[in-house]
């Protein structure tokens, strides 16, 4: 579309219409689905939910097992290490 | 799951593990998904940006392209008017 060193141009003649078109639609078309998807992440949710589940406790749980082990590990040692300072904190 | 008028329950005899995992596993594929959606997404732009476009002006139009006519007239009478509200205040 533009030479990479005149990013300034402004004129339209240096814009290609339909190129610029397809990348706008192409993304566009990626945000319609990643909106389908979050929906659906929504609705399983809401279905755990109907089915008696707490929605939090999922949510926390999905990211505990987003992390590998060593991650996991260095998570609750530093939450362990700022709840005692908190708590020391407190008293 | 639970009966949903004993929500406290805390007994683990009182959760379906088994249904449990499936809503789990069920989120982590859609959440795997909306990953590679949104990689998708970088790629693209990051191939207009190697063409040439600039990536801030694409999301812009993007952004623009979502609003319907009616809410997109609304949002550049409200940003000109703040402009000039700024522009007042600034001499």
């Amino acid at each position: 579309m533009l030479d990479k060193t005149s990013m300034d141009a402004t004129s339209t003649d240096e814009v290609n219409g339909a190129e610029l078109l397809s990348f706008i639609e192409r993304a566009e078309r990626l945000h319609e689905e990643r909106k389908a998807i979050a929906s659906d992440i929504s609705d399983i949710f809401a279905e755990a939910k109907g089915r008696g589940y707490d929605v939090k406790t999922l949510k926390a749980i999905i990211k505990d097992r987003a992390l590998d082990p060593a991650q996991r590990t260095e998570a609750e040692i530093l939450k362990d290490l700022y709840e005692a300072a908190l708590s020391r904190a407190r008293t």
